[in-house]
């Protein structure tokens, strides 16, 4: 693996050029990755833990993550936190799930739930569906007019290169199946009773529009695919690889950091006397 | 093992005659305790996904439950999160850290904050630290008046009632170390460039009012052990006990839920043709 994931995963022109049970980057099956996971959640962890020391401490360290997770339904947003997401201390994590907004969010900007959800310094904040549902199901149910939805792109631009140049890293994964993916793991809901309160009807109405959101997606990526704040398409049809990416993805990025221990404020030396004297 | 860690963890009357070190309920050492951590966590976090399950869904389940951690700086509230509530999927969690209160909040009864982080509906909520603090640092320090911090006893336990009543499952855990303990741990901070951060001198202010800090932990335990929400005295002077511990007490409490996964509330056949078709 001489280059970086990221480098492999960004510029990505056509969602139907990429198939979905590629694995770009990775070498070997479903062993092999499950062990690749575990053996990166320790490094992981530990620059989490970095992040996590200078965020909270006094010195102001602004710092931050952002994992965006988009993707048709079944696509693994949830495996993704459970699986990638799930290595690191739960202390340092915030996970925020976008639902079909409420009247109070209707009645504000789209972005006013969004920013509320950002992670304070020192956090990995992570978007289980996001601000891009505002051009992608509002798109294709046509939730919004034409010129509001075009409005959104910039906006949306505009709002993570602010969060990046407030200090925050930002990681937009597209968790990219095919339909024929989805149809198998809708069948295997159907099939589980433990996994039947994830399945619903409407999903299939959302269904039967796939190419238009497949289009949707495209027009997601191209526009706001930024040098602040690239977009990653994951190929995501073996869940194995689709973990491992995320968690790759999420390394790559704070190795970036260079991040290091905060440096103590106070004399060590005096603290240890005075230890000893209590 | 016969009875459960939580009749054996329960009825504390002294924290003096607690030994830190000591391990009710678990025989075996470090290495053991470890994979009985380990495997437990399956049991877990199964237990907890059928949580979830029921709270999203549309039948309106109102379970939830709530972890709380209390204890001395260096007892490990950090580390019981990163090593047992990390056994879960952390989209189900919800972790609040209560740290010095803001201006805002203290412009607040001292259970507004509080009562903001409680968990929604098939949610885990975790409190780093609770609203406990308004009657021990509060009491210590005085930085309240006596008959202010006498009212919060009686308010915390119709506080807890109520969320009880509501469908929640409350766990506190007092995480009990001892000075020496508590005295090796901040030196092993003093030695580590990596936990510098967790240092602050005043934590040795705090510890020379040891013995008051002791006594508030008793009169709180004894005020606000109620039927509704018992306290559990942990010993954590072993770390691997006291991870151990707090998850069998979680496993034990969502035991009692019978948590079964959600009926579908649609025609499992029905939908098998129409997936079939699309």
């Amino acid at each position: 693996m001489a280059s970086s994931l990221r480098d492999q995963l960004s510029s990505v022109s056509s969602l139907a050029e990429v198939d979905s049970r590629s694995t770009p980057g990775f070498d070997g099956g479903k062993k092999h990755a499950k062990k690749a996971l575990a053996s990166l959640g320790d490094e992981l962890a530990d620059l989490q833990r970095r992040l996590y020391a200078n965020g909270v401490g006094d010195d102001q360290d602004p710092r931050s993550m952002l994992l965006v997770l988009q993707g048709m339904d079944t696509s693994g947003k949830g495996g993704v936190i459970r699986r990638a997401v799930g290595l690191v201390d739960p202390l340092g994590l915030r996970i925020t799930s976008f639902k079909k907004p409420t009247t109070e969010e209707l009645d504000h900007d789209f972005l006013w739930r969004i920013e509320k959800g950002l992670p304070q310094s020192g956090v990995i904040g992570v978007f289980d569906r996001s601000h891009y549902e505002d051009v992608l199901i509002c798109r294709v149910r046509e939730l919004a007019p034409p010129d509001e939805i075009e409005r959104r792109y910039g906006a949306i631009n505009d709002f993570e290169q602010a969060y990046v140049d407030g200090g925050g890293t930002i990681v937009k994964c597209m968790l990219h199946i095919s339909a024929d993916d989805q149809k198998k793991r809708l069948g295997a809901r159907l099939e589980d009773p433990a996994k039947h309160w994830k399945y619903n009807p409407a999903d299939l109405d959302e269904r039967a529009r796939w190419s238009e959101y497949q289009r949707a997606y495209e027009v997601a990526l191209e526009r706001c695919s930024t040098e602040a704040a690239p977009w990653f398409v994951v190929p995501s049809g073996r869940k194995w690889y689709r973990n491992w990416a995320v968690a790759t993805l999420m390394l790559e990025h704070l190795r970036e950091l260079d991040l290091t221990w905060p440096e103590p404020d106070f004399d060590i030396e005096a603290e240890k006397t005075r230890l000893a004297a209590g």
